[in-house]
């Protein structure tokens, strides 16, 4: 990743930090989310290991310093920074939630404490690849509560917002609950369970759909999935029970599913085709899947796309990175923002999470006064890993049992519920001075 | 880009395709977008400078190649196949329609012409990356027009769909006719104009909001734009005011931006600063802006994120790239898939542009019959460019020049309108045809 890609003010903050004489200062910002989507009761934190990546190898090469050095907002600033910028890498400390972690509003997902050219900088690419895997992980999460126990598979790479997406979309689907994708470079990259076998265009290529049917058989044996909804939908599912086995299922992928859906475990029942399973892809989502199940379709399998990998009834999370600390020449200040609407609370904190509620401290309470377990945990320290983080298929096990854990009425797919999020008197006690101590510095103007 | 990074599927159907022999039959793949969202009257195409980027060096690696061998679904597969994918290289042809020309649904935004393993694997790339850039490249055009004149700048890289969206994002924007990006890497890499001067976390950082703004005039001088809302907007209006020149403006990201924007723009011009200019950010979007401008608000520039970047009112196109013809052993057959609700027409197409209709016609009508300008171009033959695409500045103003020249219908961003696609008889008897005779092959079975 480019470490230019971060938007203009980041570096035009940096050489003004340079040049004020700021490099020292310490910077701690937190980055969450304001706000819940109206259709989202809780969220799956993803997307720490490509942060992780992105922090342990920024570095600034020759040619995208030299453009900087060419853009007219660097033109009063000093050589020096160039040379600084050359040897900037990210030497700050990193907290977080762990992937797979349900979390809520206001929470933090991730804290930076660096110097403030460094915490400054990364904002653009954290923001973007926390809450985009996020997004992802948490709609992949209410899809497989849709399904009630038939699986769920991540089909949206071509709807993806750029092929860059695909990849990632696939494992915060994957740690969100799905059985996997069909995304290859997740599988290669991820390890994640890839899926898929024919298109319609393969159909089509053949003179026949039962030539079609049955090179693919050849192919694939006990992994065939025919698509039967090319030419006519029971036509092909009749094809698919002469054929016979090996077979693995069949595909639908237009039509009524529910109605299709019954028809076609009847003609691969009385084909003595009982195993064989039924796949269903076309334009789906949580509400649909609720529904397909609801009205008895014998669906086994959900393939999910576009509304997945682009979490289209909710496409962007008001994830914001706000300055909560300041450290300058050793004097340590809480800050926070009071602008009109966006208010943030100052502060490094902690989430203690008990069965029903969490609290939100500052880090710097002591924690045996808290019941709940904290879930904020060191990644970074100095710039450097402290562990290795897990696997996608660790996260995914981990989100899978704490959504479990969650109170029933989060897991409705259909009803929004809150989740009692408080704040520790201290925590609350210090935005509240500082408030006012802003408004009496206010007042004289 | 990884070779890997498809759905698994393209990779089982190339396998499938070796096997059966049917390596040398040539396809011919259509991208289009089978209807725009309610509320785009036309979209602008872009992204086919990444898809010529990602076919003139699609290539797989030795443990790409590895990792597929290993996957359950390949374990039928002669080990052939594994090197025949090392060897691999894209050397079809493709068609396609400009970079920033207006495009409708049903219109061939880019045709595939190739051996049909390679025109299988590609399908994945090209569909997520033409539509995300159309996408967005059609929001932004709304966004513009919106603008009446004023400039319109694309902020949203930190929501946009992974870091990696964030300067294909600005990319479309730009094309568009968004002003510029924040994003810095979009400016290196495709030489569109960068913007941003500070956050509100610099601001912060200083021990008083005049502290910070003298710092940051120090730096920018003419290129200085105070963001006034930290503390209260119109104090750091009125701070901005006294510093007085070098300023180029102020930002206003919280409140009422309207009843704001003019009791700031009182207090600049008190000061005799009436050349400062006034940006607005926050949750924009172009009716927003339509609102603000018809509310009368002195703003001259307008920072679009969120909403821009994942074009979040219709965050994904229904692009699809269906097979039209087929070339076996020397028999051309026009190919199209008539499954329920899933109808494509068969055949290569151009697309001829009038003032006030599109015809589509097949490739191969002869063109002197039509008197509209002709928009599907070649691209790509046998693998290699043609000419050189042009840049990113070059396709913005296309785009400004095409776009004025649809009916004015069109250009409103707040109501509806159809714009004539209109098919050559030809093309739909050649439809009537292969349906009719499908219809009659299905009736013995």
């Amino acid at each position: 990743m480019s470490a230019l890609n971060t938007d203009l003010y980041q570096l035009t903050m940096a050489a003004g930090y340079f040049a004020a004489g700021k490099t020292a200062d310490v910077a701690t910002f937190e980055l969450s989310v304001r706000r819940l989507p109206a259709t989202r009761n809780f969220l799956v934190a993803a997307g720490l290991q490509q942060a992780v990546e992105y922090l342990t190898t920024l570095k600034f090469r020759e040619d995208e310093i030299s453009y900087l050095r060419h853009q007219p907002q660097f033109k009063n600033v000093p050589s020096e920074f160039f040379r600084f910028l050359a040897d900037l890498r990210f030497t700050g400390d990193i907290f977080a939630v762990p992937e797979g972690t349900p979390v809520f509003a206001g929470e933090p997902l991730l804290i930076v404490r660096a110097p403030i050219v460094e915490a400054q900088l990364v904002e653009t690419f954290l923001l973007s690849t926390l809450a985009y895997q996020t997004l992802i992980a948490s709609k992949a999460a209410r899809c497989v509560l849709a399904a009630e126990g038939r699986s769920v598979i991540e089909f949206g790479s071509r709807r993806a917002h750029s092929a860059g997406a695909g990849p990632l979309a696939a494992r915060a689907a994957y740690i969100g609950g799905c059985a996997g994708t069909s995304n290859t470079e997740a599988g290669f990259r991820y390890g994640i369970p890839v899926f898929g076998t024919a298109a319609h265009s393969w159909i089509m290529a053949f003179p026949s759909e039962e030539e079609a049917f049955v090179e693919l058989q050849k192919l694939l044996g006990e992994s065939t999935i025919y698509l039967i909804d090319t030419y006519d939908t029971l036509e092909g599912a009749r094809l698919a029970a002469r054929l016979g086995r090996p077979i693995w299922g069949v595909r639908l992928d237009s039509g009524d599913l529910v109605a299709l859906s019954k028809e076609v475990r009847l003609i691969l029942d009385a084909a003595g085709l009982e195993d064989a399973h039924i796949v269903a892809t076309n334009d789906l989502n949580e509400r649909r899947i609720a529904q397909i199940i609801g009205d008895g379709a014998p669906i086994d399998s959900f393939g999910v796309g576009t509304e997945l990998a682009t979490s289209s009834d909710a496409p962007a999370l008001s994830a914001v990175y706000k300055l909560v600390e300041l450290e300058v020449g050793g004097a340590h200040t809480y800050t926070a923002k009071y602008s009109e609407d966006k208010i943030t609370v100052p502060g490094a904190k902690q989430i203690y999470r008990s069965a029903d509620h969490d609290l939100i401290a500052l880090q710097t309470e002591c924690s045996d006064t808290f019941t709940g377990q904290p879930l904020v945990r060191p990644v970074l320290i100095h710039g450097r890993p402290i562990e290795p983080l897990p696997d996608a298929k660790t996260i995914r096990g981990r989100a899978l049992s704490q959504i479990a854990k969650l109170p029933a009425e989060l897991l409705r797919i259909d009803a929004s519920a809150d989740y009692p999020v408080q704040h520790t008197d201290r925590l609350l006690q210090l935005s509240e001075t500082l408030r006012s101590e802003r408004q009496l510095v206010r007042l004289p103007e």
